[in-house]
């Protein structure tokens, strides 16, 4: 039965082992992710194995479409809701011809393990059996026990965010809340993510702002009313249980405008007149008016920069957002950040957690920075990079001048909810193979790297987004 | 008797030596290389041992001069005519006077082995030796089974591909051809690589294209005669069994122009008006142009940009070109290729292969790339990243994103022909070593390792580089 | 006893230990650093254990800052001279209180190696020991045995070079030569670093160039007097001992202007009238003229680009420079050296030593230059990479283009005198694995490992930066 420990040299997997011992029973903390916050609100009986596991999962309709299978085959629903494949088993069975294409892949990792550990099949995928561990997970997700309350125990969360914009009314939150489920202190929370109403060059931007003015009772029309309704929108959220805010822009630049100025850029937007210019200078700007909210509100902020949004043109106009047509740019840091680190870097009251797809920028920019301001702490690897070979890099590459303790844990970062106590799973196997590494190298005593193996998988995240108070 | 397997646990190298084992013998492939024609054309015994292996590999002069030996001393020809060594044994012991420079690096790796394996030599080679092994080896030399076309027959190499400007007359695969050697499947066959006609800015561009012209019998005073000229030169070089073309641009570049906007540029070139930024563009636009003729008649593209071409002006002045002066640079693929994969990435019929220099690139760009558009494919690390350490670097990078299936094999690259089974050697070591460190971390089991591993060696370059209907 | 070989295998790891026991020993040349000169000058007792250790290493401030500790409680003197931490006893224990921060990072490597091997202090650091580790040191730097010229000779230091501005008389390594520590050959030397006098951004530059024109004896209100005035200063400090020059831009940027252009400038900064751009260029030209000077004197000069000085902008102002507020960038050297190895890359009388702090550069840009140009070597790993790890990455990087001989040996840039010894030991650990892998890989024999180990550690330094005719 594979029992990973992404390590090689048999003294040291051994030490690995003992400190993966130690964190392998903690409840799971996923402050951050894409989870439908319906899925636990309605507590309904998951659909077919490849609608749960295959449909939705772009890692893996990336990789076949990648080979010429194209989304449509894979029953990815198209824009203009032409036909796609509608039949489960025939996706399904296309996956599993083509499992060769994953060798080697964290698809693969993650898949095989949640087949194993959540659906308790062991039947390794291949053309011939396809069928069998289709029809297997299928009588698995009608029991009782499979659906997703039932399963969001066993997998020993304790907490998890989902992530909302501002236009969402948050009522799915509200009946988790009424359950028991949710609200502040909850099993259930929403984060606070604004590109929908901060991005003027967005599609329905302008509708957008209406929609947040509506639900926030504010007159958005003006950009002092904006900034009002987007206070009242954090409130809700945090009421809603939210520590944290998420901020998605395609650079990590930030620039501190006079509120006239960034008034003149808003009123440009509303009238349809902003440039791609105007557009990059009002994020850039509202960066730092959210981390003037954060220092108010307690909101942890996070920054995910650096994805080229909907790179592959044909697969956006086919099938939208969200496929898999994103690729990781270049993205600088240093510059970027200035104007913010100026302004609010040494705030003890800010906290601004840190991602990137360049990990070029792990120990070159994002180390020291974070070694180096109060303010920030570094994201787990992210996306392209949650692997455990760039997990490996990671903690490689940042510890020398950021050290653990500036690091703020594990973040899955999913739609795929059954695949989270997986991904868990893997980041704690390979933070105890990386500490394992010091410990056999003589650079840190084993009961040392051991609180810090405990720290990682629990502690830091729960204390960096704020969920301790609870 | 070394036989490094790049691994230090004995129990990961037990499993890459029986993964080793699979793709030793497989027959060698090697599409991609710069071998002159003549040597297999003529098939004329090889000179001498510095002739050979020294005087025009410029791994090797381009580390003695930073050593402070000028190539003069080594017998690299001037442009000038001027004097510099010819007599091979002194170059040959300047080189055993120096060996220790290469300590490390993979010119001492290919050297050595080529010494044993190609010629059975197994003196070490230091200062005192250097005349042992010079005279060992050209004893070798005088043999019969040392002609290049019994080498050839003794490396195991099905196919060779050499590389061509649009100018080249062919003559030499004609003669192969005629001989049973080359042609459409045979063992040694062509390249297009039309980078003289294309770049305005080389020396003697408008004289290129006028040969090309003469060549193809069309008129290349106008832009759509030249497209024409091309694609006659295309189909002649099809003719000769070409099965892919290459590109060398100082950029990945591409730009989407209208024939009327490229016609312009062209004509300009004509002219002798062209600027800098005409020729980036043009070189930019040509690439959307092959691209198109690339669908039509079904030669793989081959991208190889981010070389700073003959950035040493000295050596350039003295020696000319590819005598070691190039240098890597930074290099941008994830906008560069926009305008390509927005017109063309998600056609089946186009094959893209991209290399690079910068390996940044490797897991942030090209991974993604290729592993999300179906026509993009991953070349081999690429002359400076030609080694052990850099191959081993590739896969860990890029088979997170890419899987194996988006790679394209192993590619030589060389113009050191007896260097050609070592290379291949080499690459098939670091291959098995990798998919055993995934075997050992139980993340796929050996049966499949070793069919990956197979694919890597021999099925995948041959699919790939559609050398398969032969 | 922790004695780390910062490698896994056990094969791998006793070769590793034969390796570092070939270099264990060996004198220490350090041939670039930060001490300051009067510690050796005047050979007074150290002070408290804190002011040693803790209160001027801005590694270990900058981490405690990132936690939010602000530097005043750490004693670190603030510009406005405001009250900071006076007792150096409440600082340790500020320490020990945080030495989590410190795991797994170089910092905690290098002060529990200098507390075990410098002061023979093995109790481990913890909040409970914190007193206990603070008296025993204490009670050490009391003993005759503890002062500066006793400890350097104890460290088996053979040369030390400090570094000095053209600005300073150099009055204390006149003492030093005057006891027979210093001058050509020496025990201590200088080094000359002009970015006082060259940076016309920096504050107070013209009061600079005006103390230097004192010093010198030359009239620097003229661009050919500056020039004059910088030679004699060379020739100064070359009688103090110096063998190299630095030179800490934040580009690597160089240019070729005429006499005319470079006055102009010059004279534009006299006026104050010089812009950012300016300032730039006049950095870029410097490093030609200081170039054309170094061919003429023998200076060896040592590029440090790639650092955003003082970004941390609060920090700078209570603190000032120096504190831990610098941030590493992305770096150019293919395009920003070219002028000036056009003009003398390939001149032996030349030799310019490159360091980075951006470690993308290793592989792609610093081993192929150094492996390709007579002129220049590459400087071990820098600052923010002066760690295990990064400095076995730097080798895996450079050694396939660069080989062992273009690199420069170790340097350990510090202004802790204290922690030469384990800084070197460290740096010899590292070469040792490496090389050691080699060895266990059949790509290096023993004993040429062996020989290349002693060359790394001991004689390459000595040689590259011309302090062999003592």
């Amino acid at each position: 039965m594979p029992d990973p420990i992404f390590v090689t040299d048999p003294r040291h997997a051994g030490i690995a082992r003992d400190l993966y011992a130690v964190a392998r029973d903690l409840p799971l903390i996923s402050p951050h992710g894409h989870v439908d916050p319906a899925l636990l609100a309605d507590d309904e009986p998951f659909g077919d194995p490849a609608r749960l596991l295959i449909v939705p999962d772009h890692y893996v309709t990336r990789m076949l479409l990648s080979q010429g299978i194209p989304p449509d085959r894979l029953g990815v629903p198209r824009r203009d809701g032409g036909p796609v494949e509608t039949d489960p088993r025939t996706i399904w069975r296309l996956l599993a011809a083509n499992w060769r294409l994953f060798r080697g892949t964290p698809s693969r990792l993650w898949l095989e393990q949640t087949f194993r550990t959540v659906f308790q099949v062991d039947i390794p995928l291949t053309k011939d059996t396809a069928d069998d561990v289709y029809d297997a997970i299928s009588a698995r997700l009608a029991e009782p026990g499979f659906r997703p309350r039932a399963l969001f125990e066993r997998f020993g969360i304790e907490v998890l965010a989902t992530t909302e914009s501002p236009t969402d009314d948050l009522s799915r939150h509200a009946k988790l809340a009424a359950d028991g489920w949710g609200g502040p202190g909850g099993r259930v929370i929403t984060t606070f993510r604004p590109d929908d109403v901060v991005d003027l060059e967005r599609d329905g931007w302008a509708g957008n702002v209406a929609r947040m003015g509506e639900l926030a009772g504010e007159d958005t029309t003006t950009y002092a009313g904006y900034l009002d309704a987007l206070r009242r929108r954090r409130e809700a959220f945090i009421e809603a249980g939210a520590t944290s805010s998420d901020h998605g822009h395609p650079t990590a630049r930030t620039v501190a405008l006079s509120p006239a100025e960034a008034a003149e850029l808003y009123e440009r937007g509303l009238r349809g007149e902003a440039t791609a210019d105007d557009a990059e200078t009002f994020r850039a700007h509202m960066i730092l008016e959210f981390a003037r909210m954060s220092i108010d509100d307690g909101l942890v902020m996070q920054l995910h920069p650096g994805a080229s949004r909907d790179h592959n043109r044909a697969l956006f106009a086919a099938h939208g957002r969200d496929v898999g047509g994103d690729i990781p740019m270049a993205t600088d840091y240093v510059r970027a950040l200035r104007p913010l680190l100026d302004a609010h870097g040494m705030d003890p009251r800010l906290r601004v957690v840190l991602y990137t797809l360049d990990e070029t920028a792990f120990s070159r920019e994002l180390a020291p920075l974070a070694g180096g301001y109060p303010a920030l702490f570094l994201g787990a690897p992210w996306w392209f990079l949650d692997t455990p070979d760039a997990m490996r890099r990671f903690r490689e590459a940042v510890t020398d001048s950021a050290g653990f303790y500036n690091t703020a844990g594990f973040v899955d970062d999913t739609r795929a909810f059954c695949s989270i106590p997986v991904r868990h799973d893997v980041a704690r196997r390979v933070d105890a193979a990386y500490l394992a590494s010091l410990v056999v190298q003589d650079r840190l005593p084993f009961p040392e790297a051991a609180e810090t193996m405990a720290d990682l998988a629990y502690h830091l995240p729960k204390r960096i987004f704020r969920l301790e108070k609870r």
